[in-house]
Formats: C-alpha cells, structure tokens, sequence
C-alpha cells in the first residue's frame, strides 16, 4: 500500500504530541502521574464554559454551525474587527496546514525559525513548499534581519511564532513592526500568538496592535493554552475580509464541533478567570525559573506557559528518566538535545518535577 | 490578497451545507423551524453518550488522546479489525480530504458518481487531481461497468457513497464485489458507508463484509448520521494497518476532540439505542414515501434517512417557499434542478413537510 502515498509525504515525520497520560499509566502501571508536557492550562478552563456544556440544548445530533456565528461575533467584539476578519479552525494547528494550502502554490518558499512549532514545517512539506527554516541565533532569541534575509522572491509565507514554542523568547514591538513592514508586499506574514496571553514583557505586543502595519498578515489564535479548552479544538485566524474568504474556499464547514464554539464562546466572556489563571502562571513561572538556575541549569527566559531547560546531557535520557518518575515534560530535537521543555504546572507539580529532575539528575552521569 | 491564492482553488465552490435552523430563524424571524435538510438522526445519541459527557472528569484543558486508544479499541471490537486498523478523522468530512491528499498525486485520476457526495470532487480540486464524475443513470441507480469504464491508468482513487447521498440508491452486494475485485490493484476503493445503518434492502452488503474482496479498499463510517453526533465531529476509516500507517503521516494529531471521542465510544455500547431509532426512521422513511407518491410525485427508493422527490418543478425555488414555511429542506444541483432532498424526521415533522409541500405546490406553476 506504502507506494500509493505520495512520494513527498514519505519523508514526513509526523508530529510527536506530547504523551498522555493514560498512555503512561497504561505503559508503566504508574497511577499518580504528572502531565507537563503540552503547555495546557492547569487551572482549566472558565466554569462558564464548563456551564455552557452542560446547558441542556446542545443536540448532539445536529452539525454545528459552519459559520460559527455566535463565537466569531463574540470574537469580532473582542478584538475590535468584523466577523468577517476571523475564520475558526479544529485548533490553529488546523489553520496552520489550511494557510499552506491556500497560500502556498507549488514552488512557492516559506521562511519560519528554528526551533519553533514543528507545524509550521509540516504544512509547508505536506503542501511541497520549499522553506527555510532560520536557526535562531546562541541565545534562543529571534533576530529579525535573519528572518528578512532568508526572504527569497518565491517566498509567500513566513511564519512566527510570538512568543515563541519552545523557546519562549519573542520579537519586541518595534522589531516586530520593521518586520512586518519591510516584508515584500507578497508574503503573507502568519504570527502564531498561541502563548500571547502569558507574555507580560515591557516591549511584547501582540500583533493585533500592529494591524495597520502590514495588509497581508494572519495572526493565529488559540482556546487551548491560557482558556483551557485544549480538548475542545478551536483556534482562529485574525485578517482582512479577503483573506478569511480565501480561506473559507477549502475550510471544511464543520471543521470546528458545536460544544468547542459555546464551550469558547463562554470562556471569552470570562476574562477575570482568565487573568487569575495567566497570573498564576506568570508567578509559578518565575519560581520555576529561579529554582532552576538556582541548582546550576541554564534556562532560556520565557514570555510563555513553559520553561526551556539546558540539563546538560542527553535530554532525550533525562525525560526518559523523568516518565519512570512519573513525570512527563518533553525532550527536544536537534539543536536542543540538552534540553526540555517543561509546562509551568500548579506550585504542587512544579515541585513534582523540581525533585524529581533533582533526583534524576544526581542519578546520571554529565 | 486574491491573487496570494493558488489558483486551482479560485475555481473551487466551497460545499454549501444545509442551512442552520438558528440563521433561519434570524433571517425571517420564524420561530418555529424543522429542519430536514442534513440528514440529522431527530431522534439523537444514545442517552449514554450525553451522559459520559456529563461526567465530571473530562479534563478539558488537556489535548485529546492523539491515537483515539479507547474509542479505536472500542471499534475494533465493534468491527472484528485490529486498533491499527482504524484511523479517526473531524467527521469522515476530514477522511475523504485526507485520503485524497495522501494517496492522490499530483497528476492522478480520480473517479466518482454524480450526482453524490460533493466532498470527493472538493477534495480532488483541492488536490488538483484528474477526475470522472460519472453520471447515474436515468433511474438514479449505480452502475458497476459504468464506474470500471471510467477507470483510466492514471486512476489512483474510487469514491462510492453507498447507500448514495443524495439519491439513496446503492450499489447490491454481487455488485460490490464484482468492483472491488474488477479494479486494477493500484486503485484505492473509497467506500463511504454514512448511511450504511439505515440500508435494509435484502441485496445490500456493507463493505466490512467484502473486504476479502480487495486490499486496497478504505471503508468510511461516521458518528454523525444515525449514531445521532453530528455535533462532534468524528468519523473513521477501516483500512489494512498499512492504509492507516500512510494516512498517519499527515492526520493532525488532535484531529478528533476529546468530548467526541468519549460519546462515541459509549453511543457504540448503546447498539439498542442505535436499532430504535433506526427502524423508526426505516418505518417514516417508507410512510413518507408513500405519502409523497400518493400525491402524485416521483421519489428515488432511498436506503439512507432522506428521500429524494421530484417536484417537478424549480426546486430551488419549493426550497425557498418551504423555507418561508418554517421547513429547511435542499435544493439540488444539476442534474438534479427539479429535485428536492428531505431528511426523514419524526412522524410530526415529516406531518410538517408534508403539508407545507402541498401548500407550496399548490401556490407554484409547474
């Protein structure tokens, strides 16, 4: 069967998610397990959203709306545009691979970071885009003359990850303003805001901010990171008119099920809970910090809901250590074979992981 | 920002489902709305389906299960297959589009019915694949040397809706297998069995009971029709474990929610639910075609939970004046101009329509 598939599909290397933790359980029979591994909300989502699901109305056995009216309003008021901006997806990740196939013709290039959110990568392949994918420079950090050189006059898209998965570093607003403003007018700019709500850096902006800076841009969105609705699959895309109609061509039009659009709708409109679980992390994620490098690691500064540790050895060996722990956080690719990735969970898990990272790392050799 | 889009895509007319009870009711005001026009089982889930729902633990702020272990696990079972055997999609909406980006290259040729399904000759424009859409016959039946003559050497992919939406015919269990075995080896067989639940004809055969037939044959399933979760978003494929492997490669990992995935395994432990509300629909399916051809108009002799009627006359134009009825039916297509398409709802629905037809084409010209 292998040699119906597509050639170009067969050097894929599917995303690795994070690992369940019933999958954990069911490997090793641990019962009491820590899951720090998919940058999920600990706190969970807005009790209203809860509520909403439990509304009795919801008929199950009717398509959602394909629309998706009463969220994208919801979300049009929010963020100040029309609903006619915004166009939702099963998860940004749905969007990320629609945006390579709407945009990006055959031969066309695509530029992204190095490390970032593997999707971007997979889209572009899946879709047979050339890309160049930009190493991020010694200190994790993004430099946007990098990003500008690897432009080509074939590139159509340019991803960024803002802040940024796994690094947790970000572009500051004016570097991120000369970006979107020196561009060629061709490239359609995607700003992956997946962790914007955790960053709270003096010169972060949001690219909603800077909307009038640049006509072709998407900045994606997401209910699975600080509203607590991973299981629920719904992220957007902010744009102009033009571009969601494009989009919408080959959306699916039950892309996104009825229980993720009232589930959303009503953690929008939740935004103190929201802000108590951000500030939560944003504090856990400081405490985290400083413990780490108290016991002698080398962390990457992080405007997101995770820290990215140097452990200074096999990474891949260290988070197998940790599962046998009972904890789970991720090992990362190359360039980052020393280092994981590690969820700013509740104070309880975090100190999970601090001892068993303790006990873990005095156990194997440097 | 047009002219960012691939160009095989402007020629795309996005699928146009049926239209929402709630965007009538905020068009024309109507408060008391039906809706007949997508196939909906009126009698929706297995009460154990809400109720798993309901319970408490769901963790909505984790990602799904990213294989589907349970809900696979419980289809396997279902279905006599191995785990690895099955892959789950957003609706077999998702499946179909997956299938053709995974096994159709470029340059490949694709072959369906028409009229059908529109999502196979979406998926194939998407793809920019070749494709024969090979017309029903004048009775709106199948025909097995029509589809095999349509067969070019370029021809990778075979979409067969069976029973057939929209005509309710299906192809007879000699049939089947004479097709499945006639193709050439390098042809994917695409059985899309949506309906498969309300096929009673003696001569009908799901494809699960053929696949002796032919290696190379996915057979779709769905959770949306008569298991009444439209809502949710899940469908499948049984395949060899090979099929799966490929399609893997670029299925998103967090395709299919979590709350899908929880009320689909327990609407398929609820198989008496299931039968209920099948033989209600089988028994208003034939009362209302009966009803219809009493008043003197022709119906295709439908399998599925819809029935197909010629109104000998502008269907679009009884859909619209149905609509002002408070009654969503669809429209169809050419060839299908004078045909209307209409779910079969419980008996006071179907009382509804009914007598909102004989309204509606009494007030109209043939």
């Amino acid at each position: 069967m292998s040699d119906l598939a597509a050639p170009h599909l067969l050097a894929l290397t599917a995303y690795e998610p994070g690992k369940p933790e019933d999958e954990l359980r069911r490997e090793l029979g641990i019962d009491d397990v820590v899951k720090l591994a998919s940058n999920e909300n600990p706190y969970g989502p807005s009790p209203r959203a809860v509520e909403a699901l439990r509304a009795g109305s919801l008929q199950l056995e009717r398509y959602p709306d394909p629309r998706g009216h009463a969220l994208r309003e919801a979300l049009a008021g929010h963020h100040g545009v029309t609903a006619e901006q915004l166009c939702l997806g099963n998860g940004s990740n749905e969007l990320i691979d629609l945006i390579c196939r709407v945009f990006g013709g055959r031969g066309d290039h695509a530029v992204f970071g190095h490390p970032s959110f593997p999707c971007y990568r997979i889209g572009s392949v899946a879709q047979e885009l050339r890309f160049t994918a930009v190493p991020l420079r010694g200190d994790l950090r993004w430099n946007v003359d990098d990003l500008l050189d690897a432009v080509t006059p074939d590139t159509k898209l340019l991803f960024v990850s803002n802040p940024n998965n796994p690094t947790g570093s970000y572009i500051p607003k004016r570097e991120l303003g000369r970006l979107l403003r020196s561009l060629p007018d061709r490239v359609l700019a995607v700003i992956d805001e997946a962790y914007v709500e955790y960053a709270d850096a003096e010169d972060f902006a949001a690219a909603t901010e800077l909307r009038d800076a640049r006509e072709r841009l998407a900045i994606l969105r997401t209910f699975s990171k600080a509203y607590g609705l991973a299981a629920l699959r719904v992220g957007y895309v902010i744009g102009t008119a033009e571009l969601v109609f494009d989009l919408n061509r080959l959306r699916a039009p039950f892309n996104v099920g009825t229980l993720g659009q009232v589930a959303a709708k009503a953690a929008l409109g939740d935004q103190p809970h929201l802000r108590r679980s951000v500030e939560a992390t944003v504090r856990e994620r400081q405490r985290l910090g400083e413990a780490l490098v108290a016991t002698g690691l080398r962390i990457a500064p992080s405007q997101g809901n995770f820290v990215l540790v140097d452990v200074q050895r096999a990474g891949r060996a260290v988070y197998e250590d940790l599962l046998r722990e009972g904890v789970i956080v991720r090992a990362m690719a190359a360039p980052l074979e020393s280092w994981i990735r590690v969820t700013v969970g509740k104070p309880e898990e975090n100190e999970r992981f601090l001892h068993a990272l303790e006990r873990v790392l005095k156990g194997s050799r440097v």
